[in-house]
């Protein structure tokens, strides 16, 4: 029995790995169609979402028939329901980075962003690219010190997601209103794939300590404590 | 064994119950909010945010206790799997009722909307204070007929919510630039709880028939078929 639950353990494991890699090259891919106009990117990670929620649904099914036919208790049991969570934060990762692509798509051959927004915006895409590296890596070898990290380093993708509301009150606004609903937009996915990290690594610090870190005060996806 | 767990069920049903309560409440206290400048109601669904959190992490340990202890199967597991779903989707309601009323509270005395804007965001409020009666409604009667009418009718949110991009476009257009953030933001929040309020609704015609019609090809939350 617990040689087969283990089989089945390590086969939901992989397919939420790949979950992971697969949501890191559509946050590449979204960012290379945002900041490159690249359509092709753009396209691929678009066409790739429908693979990340078959995986989620392959991992679900797994998942139920892991509870109905093993009955895994402690930490066995927070691994199943982990996973489940977890599956569902990536597969909102992958809708997340195909809206930014559709975004770069519907404005192609054209940036959806202002010329005076790029920087920022590169900045906020660079972030997530190595939040998405860690993500995979935490994720491969249940690290809770790079989980950690994910859940600190939130801010600075905060205050970058803050800055572009300033940008886009200040003086050196020269974007179009359309371009203002894109910022604010794009804007948003980028910083709901930042929490939806911190999500992934809570989840991650639960399976290993059994302490769940989101019941801390510091829930709020805005960082801040109430 | 099997009194016990249907009392436990039943406890835990009555949990989620309470949730939807008063995410509907939250619902209705954001819409006063951002309609009729209404402080008291923001500062109420601000403050309640905390209750519904603390609801989802009793929830969650009461389901992991049943998948512990009770080793449920079948349509039983279906439930308590979905619960753990739904539990995480009101959650995330409660958080955007209470963006919304963050958003009501920062402008006030002040309307965050222009005028031109509050009619249609009064429409958007109106329609989803009778999704979340129905969202209650359904899960106390397991009802996948209203189930039904949530999926079906998200359609008509989607529209209007495209139509506040239409207004922010025209030359009816009169409100600053900060007013449009908040129009792309509130808009896009009031979007999002509709998109919950059709996931719950999956769930539950999950629980009762089996099938997760979230496997349909119309899962995209822009309730395109792609």
């Amino acid at each position: 029995m617990r040689v087969i639950f283990d089989e089945e353990l390590k086969a939901v494991a992989d397919d939420l790995d790949r979950m992971a890699q697969d949501v890191r090259k559509a946050i590449k891919g979204a960012g290379d169609a945002l900041l490159n106009q690249d359509i092709e990117a753009a396209q691929t990670v678009i066409d790739g979402d429908i693979e990340i929620d078959a995986l989620e649904s392959s991992v679900i099914d797994q998942c139920v028939r892991l509870l109905a036919k093993q009955n895994p208790v402690a930490t066995d049991l927070r691994v199943v329901v982990s996973t489940l969570r977890l599956a569902a934060t990536f597969e909102r990762m992958g809708d997340l980075a195909k809206h930014i692509a559709e975004s770069a798509r519907r404005t192609y051959p054209e940036s959806p962003l202002p010329a005076e927004a790029k920087e920022l915006f590169g900045e906020m895409v660079d972030f997530l690219n190595k939040t998405a590296d860690r993500v995979v890596a935490m994720l491969q070898d249940r690290d809770t010190h790079t989980a950690e990290q994910i859940i600190i380093d939130d801010d600075v993708l905060d205050n970058l997601h803050h800055k572009t509301f300033e940008l886009a009150l200040s003086d050196g606004w020269t974007g179009t209103r359309q371009q203002l609903i894109d910022v604010v937009l794009i804007g948003r996915f980028l910083e709901r794939l930042g929490d939806h990290a911190v999500s992934a690594a809570r989840r991650v610090v639960y399976i290993v300590s059994g302490f769940d870190p989101s019941k801390e005060p510091a829930r709020d996806e805005n960082g801040a404590v109430e």
